[in-house]
C-alpha cells in the first residue's frame, strides 16, 4: 500500500498551543498510510535575502523536510487577523530561493483553534490566497474552525466525541484530497 | 513648532533592500517638523506566547520606539502574495501583550516598492486588514505601489523627478494624516 508523508506546520511555539493540541488529535485519526510529522518552525532565522547564499542548517533541513513531503497540513491561529508572522517565515523560507519554492504543488489542507469566536477564519483566508500563490492545491470543504471553549480539550488534550466525528468527516476529505493531488 | 517623531518599518532585512530606498528617499520629502526614524525588527526573536513574562530586550526596545511615536510608516515588499514574515513577527510582538498593544491609536501609512507589476498591491492589503484590527487609522489615498524598474534608483539610491514629484504629493496627504490622528 502507497505511503504518505504529511509534513504538518503549526504556526504557534507556545508548549501547550491549542494548535498543536489539535495537530496531535488530527493526526490520530488518519489512515494507516498516512504518517504526519510535525515539521520544526522555531529554529529557523528571520528571513534575509542576503542568506540566500549560504542559509542556515535549520532553513536547509526544513526545505528538505518540505520537499521530502507528499503533502501538507497547516494548523494555525490567528495572531491580529491573519497568520502569525512565525509561520509567514517559514513559508517564505520554504519558498526561496526563486523558481525552487519547496511548496509549490503539493497538496495542502488548513485548520485551526482559537479561543476567539471566529476561530482563525480570518487567518485561514489569508493563509488560502498565500497557498494559491505558491501553487499548493488547499481543500476548501469541510473548513474547520474551532472555537476552543473550556473543555473542548481534556486534561490529557483530547477533543470529545462530537468533535472528533467532525474532524473524522474533515480528515476522510483531506485523505481523499491528498490522494487525488500527491505527485 | 510641534514635532512629530515616526516610527519607519521596514518589511525587508537585506542591506540593498529597494524599501529601505524608498523610506530613505521618501525621509528626503517630509517637513522639518517631522522626524523619521527607522526601527530595527531583524534582532526580534521569533513571537512565543511563553516568553511574554520575559520578553527579550529587542522586544522590549522595539515597543517603547513604537509606543514613543506619533504615527507610523510601513515601506514593504511582497512574499508570497502577502507581507514578509520578518514583519508580521514584528507586528505580533508590538500588539502584546493582549490589552497592551503598542500600535493602537497611531496613525499610518503604508507604502511599497517591488520588482513586480503589481507593486506590492497584495502585500499592501493584507497588511492593511492586520492594521485595520490593530486600531491603526490608515492612510487610504494615494496609494503607493512603486514597480522598480532598471534605472529606478540611481547609483546613489536617489529617485528620479517625476517618482520624487508623485511621492512629494504622497508625503503632503501623509503629514496631513499624521497631524489629524496624532495623539
Amino acid at each position: 500500500m502507497r505511503q504518505y508523508q504529511i509534513a504538518v506546520v503549526i504556526g504557534s511555539l507556545r508548549r501547550d498551543s491549542f494548535n498543536r493540541k489539535l495537530a496531535d488529535s488530527v493526526a490520530k485519526l488518519a489512515p494507516r498510510e498516512f504518517s504526519l510529522q510535525q515539521v520544526r518552525i522555531d529554529d529557523l532565522p528571520l528571513y534575509n535575502q542576503d542568506d540566500e547564499e549560504n542559509p542556515a542548517e535549520s532553513v536547509k533541513r526544513f526545505r528538505n523536510e518540505i520537499r521530502a513531503a507528499h503533502g501538507l497540513l497547516f494548523v494555525t491561529p490567528e495572531y491580529n487577523r491573519s497568520i502569525p508572522g512565525v509561520l509567514k517565515n517559514a513559508i517564505d523560507h520554504g519558498s526561496r530561493p526563486y523558481s525552487r519554492s519547496a511548496w509549490s504543488g503539493k497538496p495542502a489542507g488548513v485548520i485551526g483553534a482559537s479561543i476567539g469566536v471566529i476561530g482563525t477564519a480570518l487567518a485561514q483566508q489569508h493563509l488560502r490566497s498565500i497557498l494559491s500563490c505558491l501553487n499548493v492545491p488547499t481543500l476548501g470543504q469541510p473548513e474547520v474552525y474551532i472555537h476552543v471553549k473550556d473543555g473542548f480539550f481534556d486534561e490529557s488534550g483530547n477533543i470529545g466525541a462530537d468533535s472528533t466525528q467532525f474532524l473524522q468527516k474533515w480528515m476522510d476529505r483531506y485523505v481523499e484530497w491528498i490522494k487525488k493531488h500527491a505527485a
